[in-house]
């Protein structure tokens, strides 16, 4: 091949993360490998960016890798402008967000910001995805998913996405049984119910620890829940055009 | 009227902002407001919730208003969570988030608070309204909006909104001309062309600013930019659902 894929990575649990760094090491057999990632943990991040203070992009070297990497001070979304506006000399082919440590399913991809490093990738109109693995443990096992993510990223270097539209992948907990393979699905209907614990702190004053359980709204098998129940890998198109269509035409009979 | 509705009210500019007080000021009128906040800016925050650290929220009292405040240590999302689990008794008939300092208008909705707010009532299956003035100064005037903001709080809390989907309200900066009416309409195709301004700090390392300047891709007369560059109120109703179906079967064909 004569020109490789330029390939920009980018993850929300910090450029030292397992997850980024298998990613990394599946994207080198594809392309030219730029990491420009968060220099901590920016989990739960949603698609926050640094208006309100500067940002930092300090090259590193982690491992003996080809990759170029760079550290960055903030948010995901704000890695991929960075890398995009600064750090890279041309519009990447593909860009790869995680792997997450950690489901981001259903209703998680509006707080996830592995999700918002793609979302952001696909308004620069680079082909993203972002890459989730149901386990949030950091000694979590990466190796069974390695091809499909693999496959997945070849496909979209292939055949492109749509601006603004970028793929969320989740692939299940490794077990005995081999994953059966990828599903394309759609978002599953579903919601956190918090439960907030409640503690009170040495001077007396309460305060509160975010907590809660997913409850899971979907009695049908097209969406991504169901599919990672079953041991398949999820692939949802997810789309930053926001407007609920079906509730437009409605809403214009109101008496507005 | 029996029963006042009750209302929750949040905003991304802090519980202290001119946006919120206004907004405060016209939902005493339709019911019983109860204001958890953040007690500072959170602009840009887009989604993004507390997961790694504590949060608190504290009873205060700003104006001799009717209205209950807390002022919340979290994000605007952590702000509707804290509300609806651990202030509120029961779950609010409306959700109204704003007025926000500035346009929330086209793909500004994603890195919005003051909408994440409106999209996380929608979530708890409140009937939830993000407003935002386009005029960023502090000493901007609500005023000529107030009957609309009542309007369209009104519309809402009488036909309710289906669970998951919330509305995106902005207004026009007011001028000589009156607003010429409400529009509903579709999320701009556009985007943010990011223009960092890149900076030396005191010890030599270089720092950056996000700026950047908006661009709108979309020619239809349909959109929400539209609406607001012809001096009228825009409605776009905001999906949670981010599943881009159009592609969805598109991709089933991929070789996956």
């Amino acid at each position: 091949m004569q020109n490789r894929p330029l390939i920009l990575i980018s993850n929300d649990d910090g450029i030292t993360a397992p997850g980024i760094r298998n990613l990394i090491e599946i994207m080198n057999q594809l392309g030219d490998v730029v990491v420009v990632a968060p220099d901590g943990p920016q989990s739960g991040k949603g698609h926050a960016i640094t208006i309100d203070g500067i940002l930092r992009a300090d090259t590193i070297t982690i491992d003996d890798g080809p990759q170029k990497e760079y550290s960055c001070s903030g948010t995901p979304a704000d890695c991929v402008k960075l890398a995009v506006n600064v750090v890279l000399k041309r519009k990447p082919d593909l860009l790869v967000s995680g792997i997450n440590h950690g489901s981001n399913s259903s209703i998680n991809v509006i707080y996830s910001g592995t999700m918002s490093a793609a979302v952001e990738g696909s308004l620069e109109n680079i082909p993203s995805i972002g890459f989730s693995l149901c386990d949030f443990s950091w000694e979590a096992d990466f190796e069974p998913a390695a091809a499909y993510i693999k496959k997945i990223a070849e496909q979209v270097l292939e055949r492109g996405l749509p601006r603004g539209i970028c793929l969320n992948v989740n692939i299940p907990k490794p077990s005995e049984e081999k994953y059966k393979g990828i599903k394309i699905c759609r978002q599953t209907k579903g919601n956190w119910e918090e439960e907030f614990d409640e503690r009170v702190d040495p001077r007396g004053r309460d305060y509160y620890w975010l907590t809660g359980k997913f409850v899971n709204y979907d009695k049908e098998e097209d969406n991504d829940e169901w599919a990672l129940a079953n041991n398949y890998i999820s692939v949802v198109p997810i789309n930053s055009d926001l407007t609920a269509y079906e509730l437009k035409q409605k809403i214009e009979s109101w008496d507005l």
